[in-house]
């Protein structure tokens, strides 16, 4: 091509972004590595930018003192200090629980669109909310209309609602691969044993023993058992098809990235393997992230990525399916701009269609 | 103490060594991590030593250049040739399934007491060893009285048998923790879910795309599910108390060593937790290896031993054990030595007492 | 925005792509971890797509069959049967030593620009070669046209050589940080210690017991002292600056990514660390890839880009210098890519700009 | 044998052991990783005991407590309160920079032996130390009596100085690759480069981001370039021999336990492999701990003991030597022990020669 052709096309882009524009998006609590993972992913979305962004303990500093990966020159603002921005088009949140009501509440009235990572608009009903956090919930009104936003499931509201609330990564690796078989009302009530291993960044970047590198590094250890927050986030979705309760174990496994989720269902009735997969093929049909694979399915297969792999196994009324996924890409932040992408009426996978990073 | 005293202690314990003697231990299959980790724990047994070895890849090679970490200069002889050695007084097999029939029948005939890692001796009848290892059992007569080895449960027969046919490494680290709440009859027929952590050393040492460093080392995978040959061997041990089926679903985890094993069990009545513990408590008072912690366990807190932790976390009816143990240890050479110390009337913990190695 | 002008705006984009095209690629040798490597790569370069592949062993699969993490489903050709494609405008080699000189020469002389990524161009005389890789040069006339791939210092050849030889991993890390240093006459000739640790994908997928699991996963061990044929390629590069030996050793450490290049030289005078740190920023000034830190770098920074990251320390006439690149990006594919956009005027980020993946 | 005949060795052995006693010793900073191995070594010792123990935050608490992997009920004393034993007949310090001197100095008046893993004892004059650590000596008369206790090479002043100084664990590493060429006048003055590799346990028990597992898990990282403590402890080893400066780089690996140390030198004449072969067999003859080996080290093949592996190689004027050893053993707890052992006149290897946890 002329360089003369290459200039003119050059022209032209830069003038329909001059048109179309960017969406302005804003981070609230960006320094962790939820937060940044969002920033990572949004250095690659061609029609948003992060233009603002706030954390609470390195206040002051820019992204590139934060994050030893991001060159990103933006000033983290003070979260105490509330920020509320009239610049932006969106706003994501991942703070911890009962940190967000305010602000959340103030977006939500100007109309700007929530995505939040954190759990504070999952559960349901401000009771259960309370039972499970142990604290009122601040945003009543908000909770009533925001969205669960598994994407898949979410149906209409995730392009409608004015908070998308992103489930945890575990629910996500879970719901993934035990929805479908609960929708079909194949699954005998309260059997299902959600086995979850976590990499370690699950932990969040907070220092602790636990995750000092001689102390998880060559082994890896169960917590929390029974006692996770986020089995009442399952037991809710599950709910609506009879699923009953959930017993969750969660593990910490000696590697940075990945959920694996290992799901041990009762059938109903026993039923052939072929049947149980095209219960999966029926269920993700078109959908672009969702694979189910033939060969046993490894968290590496997906790192960095905003994919779940699926894999089903049968034997009598036994049903196992296990699924992989990145917990901070589908666990997070990808999953936060994938129900982005729909909100704003754009392809689904825009910015979080690249290939994992294996090996 | 002067040097002529312990001169003199020196002198007298060297008499009582002549005098004593030691256990002349062989060892076929000496050249994979099973036999290496008993080359390994004997060289520091005060009341053993290993005396033949063979193996069959490596045949005419030293022990010091099969393995980087022994010094040990024995040469291994040739399994094909069927070593039949007349100066030991104890011998371990640890050979892939249908390899040691015939030199196990002659060691039993002479009344060589048998130690077998492998999986030949494990299940009761040649029936099930058929449907399972898809060969005919090579010696009927020796199956018949070899004693299933898992120390703790294994009861007077482990000092009597000929054959004492050590557990797999993931049956007894599921066993360990399930046998105590089926013995008390507290358990749901067929509710049992076993979900095991393998550290990679449990694949072996063989090469194999699925145990190369850059296709495991930062993720982690299933295999094997709900068809692993390790599930007939749990099932039969859990028959006697109705136990039922056992759904399992065996890991490879990104580290050398250790198993974890998460137990899921429904119990017939809700009992509460410092029940379950107490059960836990009375089935293994005095066995020096078996310890219930009170925070959840980690493989590397028994890297290199023969111990077994069992942690026990219960909600409603559901009940949750876990169970972390070596699997090159407790899952195979450790294990084997335990039930040589019982057979000859040796302290039991004789030469498997170190502490592990942390971090 | 409007449905409407949206779709005009792809309508736009679609046109665009028709007039322009993109680059059809060609990879012989595609499945390996390099070749893996540029199929992701080029998965996310939005003006070239990979059209052709050719593999030895898995010649017949398709892409999404070698690797779990592609969906690709082009099909492998055999490379033995010397496949030489009409309908490609750039063709990448990643092959071991003496495989590639004829395919190379049939694209050379039909003007097709070569990438090789292997080390059969890398070496300046065919002498050289033959002393280093024990076999004749097999294209000697393609070597001399050919270009030494570092892109940063290959000048205006980058962009008219019928074939680039692009670097070795271990000498990109190291050629990066010594260059500049050299280049300014400032460094004792026969000085340079190169102490390189390597992921473990840098040893290939082909398996061995160096590169099982459990006998490189909690350790780390050199290989190939003083010997390993990326020291030539080094001296040669050095030697217009008076060089001299390099002191090379190389290691495996257990991670399966990423090359830290430890570098030593002894200065001719003592100069303050100010003046050391402006050396690299002078030569590097306005190389998008190339970022000096003032904190230790880790190649967890620049996991899965194309990204340099340099670190300065010096004491008296000691000067020590840190690299950090991925081994498989920088060390492979990604430079490969870099310099394919030089040669067809593009941008010379475009496709590999994404941030790292961290944690 | 009989039982009585067992029972009167046991009776016989019993006795001798009330005769002969166990020697008691005391540790200062038991609840760090170096204070946990020496508890560690000691429960497999078979003629010491530890009987009192010190520790700072953990101060009341068992060791059981505070190290998952030990049962040992003894209790923390607080080392604030400056506990002083009458009941000891060895002491051990794990303590950092300037926190010993005083109690050191207690013992070493009372003539009870001191084993120093910590640096205060190491470095010749308190200038150096002051000049080093900041601070003043506290104990110049100690000092002055001090050995710097790398075993091989401390002679007969091992088994007489009132305080044992135990090297640092990457001195240890480097001189015991260093020190038979420099011994030999082999090696150019000031050509010593120390490129060392360490576990993360190698920092501490004590958290960090730079050792938070995500942050280093996959990747690794140099620190304190050129400006480590340990070089005036190299320095002052090989001054005797003319060593001049030493250049050294330390780095953290992804692995909990381990050194690996690569030491370059310049020879003064070149001399062919087998010399500097030959070199390291006469200086380690007879040495029980030291092994060199004839293909590349890793600290996995001594992991957990006091051994030392070392690895020759060499080019022209060039040598190459990889040591490897255990950080914590070797160069920490392990060689403590040996020295203790010395100088209570019993076999050098007692209780420190269980082969190595592999893999």
């Amino acid at each position: 091509m002329s360089p003369l052709f290459l200039a003119l096309i050059e022209r032209l882009i830069c003038e329909m972004h001059k048109m179309t524009g960017k969406i302005r998006v804003g981070i609230v609590g960006a320094s962790g590595y939820a937060g940044g993972e969002l920033l990572r992913l949004f250095a690659s979305h061609p029609r948003a930018e992060v233009v603002r962004i706030a954390g609470e303990s390195k206040a002051g500093a820019t992204i590139g003192s934060v994050f030893p990966h991001l060159r990103h020159s933006l000033t983290l603002e003070k979260i105490s200090e509330k920020p509320f921005w009239t610049d932006v088009d969106a706003v994501f949140f991942a703070l911890p629980a009962g940190q967000s009501f305010e602000l959340v509440r103030r977006y939500r009235e100007q109309g700007v669109p929530v995505f939040d990572l954190g759990p504070d608009y999952r559960l349901k009903t401000p009771g259960l909310y309370r039972q499970v956090y142990g604290m009122e919930h601040g945003d009543p009104l908000g909770l009533e209309e925001a969205v669960y936003g598994l994407p898949e499931w979410a149906g209409d509201r995730l392009t409608s609602s004015p908070i998308v609330a992103c489930p945890g990564c575990f629910p996500t690796g879970a719901l993934m691969g035990l929805l479908p078989f609960f929708r079909e009302e194949l699954v005998v009530e309260g059997s299902t044993v959600v086995d979850g291993k976590s990499g370690i960044s699950g932990a969040g970047r907070g220092l602790s023993l636990e995750t000092h590198f001689p102390e998880i590094g060559e082994g890896m250890a169960p917590y929390k058992l029974l006692d996770h927050r986020h089995v009442p986030e399952m037991e809710q979705c599950l709910a609506p098809f009879g699923g009953g309760e959930v017993t969750f174990v969660p593990h910490l496994a000696p590697m940075s990235r990945g959920i694996l989720s290992t799901l041990y269902m009762t059938l109903r009735d026993s039923l052939p393997q072929e049947a149980m997969e095209a219960v999966v093929d029926r269920c993700y049909e078109g959908s672009p992230f969702v694979r189910r694979v033939s060969s046993p399915p490894n968290p590496l297969h997906v790192r960095g990525t905003n994919d779940v792999l699926l894999y089903v196994r049968t034997r009598g009324r036994r049903l196992v399916v296990v699924t992989a996924i990145d917990n901070l890409v589908r666990g997070a932040g990808g999953q936060g701009i994938q129900a982005m992408n729909r909100r704003f009426s754009l392809p689904e996978t825009l910015g979080i269609s690249a290939p994992a990073l294996f090996p």
